[in-house]
């Protein structure tokens, strides 16, 4: 069996000795122009011509959670599309959500400019039920965040593209329903797959449905958001701020207004970030059974896009 | 009933009206020097000339969780002490503790001075396994933070004066298996009461058993902490860094060198809060039972201290 690893922005001799560890009789390799067919590919945003060149895969297996990039390519429709399934992001997009729910709702940054200024201030607590937070994406991801924002008594409320239940979330669906769940909203935290559906879902004018003094956590795709229309809204004052991991161009350029903006928070797209052995053994597990005509979970929906 | 409400820094007027409202046939009023004497009183730090007037209280309902303070005083022997319970105050613990926590492990702030200077950084993840969470102190605060801490799939263990038994706490007890709790901590979390058995407890000989590169978050009291030793294993760099909600004097004093130390994080005695509705339900429901000679939750054992 031949296994190719074709991953951008990889640390690519550890990944293939964990791989050589995880497939002793496959030969893997790194891949390069006119290689001989594969078998299977490990990949992260391949170029087209890696596509064009090995027709004959059986899968390829994406190392994140989302296959946005991936599905931009012409790919074999004989080549699954396998995608990381939790693999340790979860707990850590939980922590991520958490950090900052915690960090706005109990006023951290302020309390810091504060202490830092040497002045020792009394501020009476905001109650949690004022911050009702709302989840786009009830996936792998957005269900685990619920869990872990609920575990700390907010309320909590899930929008997915298909009708889903999930114990102590209020779970609203479909296009039909997205204006209740964004004015039942105070934080909103975004999960979802970027498709052609949701390029750009969050806008002036879906932004704005939100309670005032909301509050936007962007830990998905930085296409997911609108630039121009946040900053529009925390100008005027509708939004309270936004902690933001993922942007339209990254690494963000030089001249962006987010930069240093006095109500964003940034982080350089590490939310969740891959964890190599994890990921490593959840395809070995997924190989395998592919190999034993076995069904596996993560298997790519082409036409929804995730 | 006369009920008396003798409580330091803290807003009387809304407190009366709140307690007028959950005891419609007592009289309720703020203690002054001279005053009749009550059958009940709701208390934060009073002054020993409150209990040598009021010799004839049934119980006092301290509205904090820790009775330090007031243990500091005589007190009538038949005046039971009664310790606020939870009330809204463990989640927020849980809440404050989780986000210093994620904070460090996560190296949110050099993701922030990173990205304040305008860079894009890479960092490779830090595994949790590497940051076993050590909790003294497993009461009511104690065994929610715990809690909420293998929410996040850390390693979490806990110390406690007695033996006790935790799902999915690796539980110690005893100045016996303190140091065995010490050595297996990278993160530790006080949460103990403050006793004449635990003033100092943090000191440079415990906290230098705790593992290289330790990181000590303080949510109890001050007085457990010797402030020097912690400078000095900051400075040495066996300790990485601690958040502090408490200190021996507060507020802290101007002069005092946690002020913009660039290892500690300061926060104004803010980590769990006293919410007023809450615990005006819970003294109602207490002196009620209490009324009717039933057994309560948290009546102080004064020899233990808490």
């Amino acid at each position: 069996m031949r296994i190719t690893f074709c991953c951008a922005d990889t640390d690519a001799p550890a990944w293939l000795d964990a791989l050589r560890v995880a497939f002793p009789q496959a030969h893997v390799s790194v891949w390069q122009d006119g290689d001989a067919p594969a078998d299977y590919a490990v990949v992260w945003a391949p170029p087209q011509m890696f596509f064009d060149q090995q027709t004959g895969l059986k899968a390829v297996f994406n190392i994140g959670a989302g296959v946005d990039a991936l599905l931009e390519k012409r790919i074999s429709p004989h080549t699954r599309i396998v995608r990381l399934d939790d693999a340790g992001m979860a707990v850590q997009m939980a922590e991520y959500v958490c950090h900052a729910l915690i960090r706005h709702t109990r006023e951290f940054d302020i309390h810091s400019a504060h202490m830092q200024a040497g002045q020792w201030t009394f501020r009476e607590p905001l109650p949690r039920a004022s911050f009702p937070v709302g989840i786009l994406g009830m996936g792998v991801l957005g269900s685990r965040v619920a869990k872990a924002v609920a575990h700390f008594e907010f309320p909590v409320h899930g929008w997915s593209r298909s009708p889903k239940s999930k114990d102590g979330v209020r779970c609203f669906s479909g296009t039909n329903e997205l204006p209740e769940f964004l004015a039942s909203t105070r934080v909103l935290v975004n999960l979802l797959p970027l498709t052609p559906e949701t390029e750009n879902i969050l806008n002036r004018t879906t932004l704005s449905q939100l309670q005032p003094g909301a509050y936007v956590i962007n830990v998905a795709r930085g296409r997911h958001l609108v630039e121009d229309d946040l900053l529009h809204l925390l100008a005027s004052g509708h939004l309270a701020g936004a902690t933001l991991d993922v942007f339209r161009t990254e690494p963000l350029p030089a001249a962006h207004p987010f930069w240093n903006h006095p109500k964003i928070t940034l982080t350089p797209h590490t939310a969740a970030q891959t964890l190599r052995d994890v990921t490593i053994a959840q395809i070995a597990r997924k190989l395998a059974a592919l190999e034993q005509s076995q069904a596996i979970e993560g298997i790519v929906d082409v036409h929804k896009g995730y």
